[in-house]
C-alpha cells in the first residue's frame, strides 16, 4: 500500500476518533492524551539515547501518565507536583552511574516538560467548562490540522524557497505562509459558524488564530531540531505514513500551552 | 592565610549577614537569593560545559534573576511562567546550532529548575507571613548549618567508613548520622526556645527536622554527583575555603523545596 493511501486511512479513522474523544471529554479524552504522552516520551527518549544520553526512561514515562491524570484531577497544585517530580529524578540519578549524570537527568527533565507537561495543557483547556473547553480544544485541533495540510499542499505546489533547511529540510516559505493563513481562516470560519466559545470576542479569536498559526509551526521546527540533532527522519513508524507521534503532534507541544496561557490571561 | 582561617572569616561575616537578611525579609532577602542564583547558575552551566554541553548560559542566568523576583511578587502564577520560560528556551534553541541542541536545551532547563526554581521556594517560604516565614527560614538555615558542621566534625573524627565514595569521596556514615541528629536537635532546641512558628505542633516540627536532616544531605550528594560527573572538586573558588556557591548551598537545593511543600501541605 502506498504511503499516501496509508496516510488517508489513518486520517479517515484518526480524525473522527479524536474529534469524538474531544466531544466526550472527561476520562476518555485524558486516556487519548496519556497514550500520546507515553508514545511521545518513548520516541523522545530514544532520540536522546541516540545522542549518548541515558535518560530515566521507564520511570519518567510512567510518571508522565500520572502527570496527565493529575492535571485532570488537581489542576491547582501542578507547580508543587513538578518540583517533587524534578527532585525525584535527581534522587534517582544518585542511584545510577555517576558519569553522564548531568546529561541523563537533563534529558529526562526536558522530555518530561516537553511532552507530559506541555500536553497536559490540552487536558486543562478541555476542562475549562465555564469557558467551553470543548469548543476551544476542537478549534485548536482543527486549526492545527488545517495549518499542517495547507502548509503541505502549498509547499509541494509552490514551495521552492526553503525557510530553514538546516533545521527542517522540507519546510518552504510559501508552505509556512499558507499554513499561517489556514489557521487564521479556520478561526474565522468557526466564528461565523457559531462554533467558538461565546466568551471570546472576535478580536480575541483572531489573536488565538495568530498564536496557533505561528507557534504551531514553531512547534514543527522544534521537533525537527531534535530529529536533526539525533540524525533521524521520523521519530518512529507507529503511525505508518505519518511517522511517529512526535511527528504527527509536533505543533501541539508549543501551541497548546500558549493557547492555554492566553485563555487564562483573558479569563 | 590557611584554608581554615579563611573559612572562619567567611563564616564570621556570612552567617550574621545572612541571618540579618532573613530577619529583614522583603527585597533585601530577595537580592541575597538572586545573587546566590546568579553565581550558582554560572557554576552549574560551567559544569555542563565541561561535559560538552553548550547551555543557553547568559539568557538563562538573567531569567533566573527574573524568576526569583517573580516568585516574590506573583507566587500564584509560577507554573504558567515556567511553561513560558521552557518554551522560550526551546525557541532560542532553534536559532543556535542544530548539533547538540537536545543536550544544550536539556542542561539549560535542568540548571534553571535546580537553581532558580528550587531556590525560589526559600523566597516563597520567607513570604508566608501568616505562617511566620521569618522563623521558618531562620530554622531552615540554622539547622542546615548545624547539620553540615556536625557532619564535618564527626566525619573528621570518627568517619572511617564512607557512605557512597563513588559519588562523594569524603562523606562518612558517622558524619551523615551526626548531621541528621544535628538537624533534629536544632529543631527541638528552637522549639523549647520559642523560636518556631506557633502554628506548627511539636510533631510537625519533628517531621520538619527529619526532612531537613535527610534531604539536606541528599542535596549534598546530588551536587557531588554533578561535580564528579564533570570531574571537578569545587564548583568555583568564589567563597575561598568554602569553594563555590553550589558547594556551600548544596543542601538547600533539595531541602528548601521540600520544606516549602511540607508547610503548604500543613496549611
Amino acid at each position: 500500500m502506498s504511503n499516501f493511501a496509508t496516510r488517508m486511512i489513518i486520517n479517515a479513522i484518526g480524525i473522527p476518533a479524536i474529534l469524538f474523544l474531544i466531544h466526550l471529554g472527561g476520562l476518555p479524552f485524558v486516556i487519548l492524551i496519556a497514550i500520546i504522552v507515553v508514545i511521545g516520551q518513548i520516541e523522545f527518549y530514544s532520540l536522546a539515547k541516540r545522542k549518548g544520553s541515558d535518560p530515566i526512561f521507564i520511570t519518567a514515562t510512567i510518571i508522565g501518565v500520572i502527570w496527565i491524570i493529575a492535571s485532570f484531577y488537581m489542576s491547582e497544585n501542578l507547580f508543587c507536583l513538578l518540583i517533587l517530580i524534578a527532585i525525584m529524578f535527581l534522587i534517582i540519578g544518585l542511584f545510577r552511574h555517576v558519569s553522564g549524570s548531568i546529561t541523563d537527568i537533563s534529558s529526562t527533565i526536558l522530555g518530561f516538560i516537553y511532552i507530559p507537561v506541555f500536553l497536559s495543557t490540552i487536558v486543562l483547556l478541555r476542562e475549562l467548562h465555564n469557558f467551553q473547553g470543548r469548543k476551544l480544544v476542537t478549534l485548536l485541533f482543527v486549526s492545527i490540522w488545517i495549518c499542517d495540510s495547507l502548509g503541505f499542499v502549498f509547499g509541494k505546489w509552490l514551495g521552492k524557497r526553503k525557510i530553514a533547511p538546516q533545521v527542517s529540510p522540507n519546510k518552504s516559505i510559501v508552505g509556512c505562509i499558507a499554513g499561517f493563513f489556514g489557521s487564521l481562516a479556520t478561526v474565522i470560519i468557526f466564528y461565523y459558524m457559531g462554533w467558538t466559545p461565546e466568551l471570546l470576542s472576535f478580536v480575541q479569536l483572531i489573536v488565538l488564530g495568530l498564536i496557533i498559526g505561528t507557534f504551531g509551526q514553531i512547534g514543527d521546527f522544534v521537533e525537527s531540531l531534535f530529529k536533526r540533532d539525533a540524525g533521524v527522519k521520523d521519530t518512529s513508524s507507529i503511525l505508518l505514513g505519518h511517522g511517529g507521534v512526535l511527528d504527527r503532534f509536533d505543533a501541539f507541544f508549543i501551541a497548546s500551552p500558549l493557547v492555554y496561557l492566553y485563555v487564562l490571561l483573558i479569563l
